[in-house]
């Protein structure tokens, strides 16, 4: 078996078998097969495609490219969710202490925020303490605790896809429906959850453009979760606006609270609670989504959901004063008001200028080193359907970057666009079983 | 501009302009484009291709990525011609002497052996004292004395084709027309000769496996010729069985001095005077091919071709008592005759399998490190649509590995194939203008 063979097969559209693909990662992981040549086949790939036996082949190797994380000590159901990235996304904040507080056990790794999008690692270390690197065995004991733990993936977690993912973003190969889902699969399977609910994202913050699109990955995703023996479902959610009202790391914590006393906004509560529902469903925790729904917006407003979010905070070490007070969260020093100069409906927030602006205000990276000031972001006044006068309030925005602040408050402004007629806006556009 | 964008443009089938292509070239040879991004953009350009325009725009960056060899000071009309690899191919030793014998100067830069195929330095340096390496002055002043001078490629010719042959060849994105074209043409336009004949050869022992993607390659090379201002045609042979009977360095040096002297077998002195008398009516000298080759072939006999042959190999520094007299080559020690088993008209002579044989025999190199043994090879006594007998002389073989012979013999027996019937062996296959 060589590596020139492997690219000639699939430039001649053969399929691949498992031994091949498996020798294939195994020799790109220990460096025998060269960047060089692997990028000629993620081109080849990118033009005649992977089929579905050969995409479970490709996660399947890149999972045993690394350690695993086994879950066999943890006592209950095991969910997990995973959003191919959005902005103002702080679903994962409510959802984990949502799936907690109905007895499922939510153990999560979250990655960090990049380029437009926001991480919820980042999100959590805004809480002062809170430690997102927790040993295997701290992590079991917590979950086994308090039925939730939020973790960073270790470096030994799939190392296939990180040098995979760089290769493809240096080669112009990312676009593949194969090629994504095996990045974001192999993740979720490296850790031995049993239910996986997929929130793909469609719109200009996403990384989808279009609905069929969504559809092709959703619909290869949950095929593939259910091939490693993973009840697997996804939704396809609206991103022609943030999701949240926030945009950055303390405000999105501090939205997310709000959420879980019930008073935050209302498309962070229903992508979270639908996607809840899901999973209780899936793991036979109700008779029908609905009955789940209505546990799920029950426990936003009894308390039981952020009483779980306080019992994960204090077991990784956060303080959970700024739980109960979230005005001890500090923001930027600066903080700029932006008004409108038109009226109407708003018809679009564009999600993708919003997380630049985010990021440029110091909440988020352009390149993995860069810090971030966790106290920055966007506080959106108004969203889609909202009427506007002229002079109104649209946007807060928090930095301690003095020189940026002329450009992204114009960056802003420019995301909204206004109608006459107030509009519908889907947020749940499709559900793939 | 930068190289992910324009793999984009590539991927999508777009068109690239003369800058990105001269931003690619330059950035890859001083090595700012790393190899994994050049490979991927390679496996976009076999899916999608190149139009004449791109390929011509690449061709000129290759040849403006280092030095070229004017020849203003050679007085006369300069031309050039190229095989794509032949098996037992000596035209360029026959070729020479004879346009230098018409007043044309033959100036050519040429290869050492590879694999399967051999290389017109290799065979030069089987004369003992021949030098490869003239200074361009050398090059120039034995051209205006003697019309014609054989030289290697420098290591500042073309230096982007090193580097993107290496790569293709690495990464299975060699098979494309475009690219073909391009490695060889900047050769050729590199060194500035007047007119261009190109052998592309067809069968078993050839790049080109059919006649349809020989006359692509073809057609492509003398568009792209002409382009450059370059006088070029092309014609297609066939390689289904070697060009010549020997194989090897000092036995096709040999067959060439028989060649020279009008003693040599026919298909060689066939594709000489028709190369050779396309360039003697492309430049004028002629009004059609018919007389040039009449022309040719009284050369061939009346003494003056070998002559002009001695005068190379003098003024580069070779013995010329060996052209005088060729029982002076040393051929290897171990001599073996291979009997045929069958007997019937001979249909096909694997060129490959020769090509392998012979290079097994020490006359090849299977990587460029290999040292050469000259006087191993082969000698083929019978060749398509001789009638063979049981029992008579297939070849003979020369080699001082004794190890390989049994195994060798057992090859060129089998690259033998009979037929009941005398076939007609086509041996000019297609002419492109």
């Amino acid at each position: 078996m060589n590596i020139i063979d492997i690219i000639e097969k699939k430039k001649h559209s053969e399929e691949l078998s498992e031994e091949e693909i498996k020798y294939l990662i195994d020799n790109y992981v220990n460096g025998n097969i060269p960047d060089y040549q692997m990028s000629a086949l993620l081109m080849a790939i990118y033009f005649n495609k992977l089929n579905i036996d050969e995409t479970y082949f490709l996660t399947k190797s890149m999972v045993l490219s690394g350690e695993t994380i086994k879950l066999d000590k943890v006592k209950g159901i095991k969910v997990d969710k995973h959003s191919t990235g959005g902005v103002g996304d702080s679903v994962t904040l409510v959802l984990g202490p949502l799936m907690a507080s109905v007895g499922l056990v939510f153990a999560k790794m979250s990655g960090r925020g990049l380029g437009h999008t926001g991480g919820t690692l980042d999100k959590l270390e805004s809480i002062p303490g809170f430690n997102i690197s927790l040993t295997d065995e701290e992590f079991i004991n917590n979950l086994n605790e308090s039925h939730i733990a939020v973790i960073g993936q270790t470096a030994d977690i799939v190392p296939a896809d990180k040098l995979l993912y760089a290769l493809r973003d240096a080669t112009a190969t990312v676009d593949n429906v194969s090629l994504i889902s095996s990045s974001i699969l192999s993740k979720k399977i490296a850790l031995a959850n049993d239910a996986l609910v997929l929130d793909v994202k469609v719109g200009k913050g996403a990384f989808m453009k279009d609905v069929e699109s969504a559809t092709e990955l959703s619909k290869l995703m949950v095929e593939l979760g259910k091939k490693f023996n993973r009840k697997t479902k996804a939704i396809i959610t609206n991103m022609n606006e943030p999701l949240g009202k926030a945009i950055g790391n303390s405000l999105e914590v501090i939205e997310a609270i709000e959420t879980l006393r019930g008073e935050g906004p209302k498309a962070l509560e229903e992508i979270s609670v639908t996607i809840g529902s899901k999973l209780m469903h899936m793991c036979g925790k109700t008779e029908d989504e609905e009955e789940a729904k209505n546990i799920l917006h029950e426990n936003l407003r009894n308390g039981k959901a952020i009483e779980k979010f306080k019992e994960m905070v204090k077991l990784q070490g956060g303080d959970i004063s700024y739980i109960d007070n979230t005005k001890k969260f500090e923001l930027s020093k600066i903080k700029c008001e932006i008004y409108s100069n038109e009226s109407g409906y708003v018809k679009e927030i564009d999600a993708l200028e919003i997380g630049i602006a985010s990021r440029d205000l110091g909440a988020g990276r352009l390149t993995k080193e860069d810090k971030l000031d966790l106290g920055a972001g966007i506080l959106l006044n108004k969203k889609i359907g909202d009427y506007v006068n002229e002079g109104e309030l649209l946007a807060t925005l928090y930095t301690n970057k003095e020189d940026v602040v002329k450009d992204v408050a114009k960056r802003i402004e420019d995301a909204f666009s206004f109608s006459d007629d107030k509009e519908n806006y889907e947020l749940i556009l499709k559900e793939i079983d």
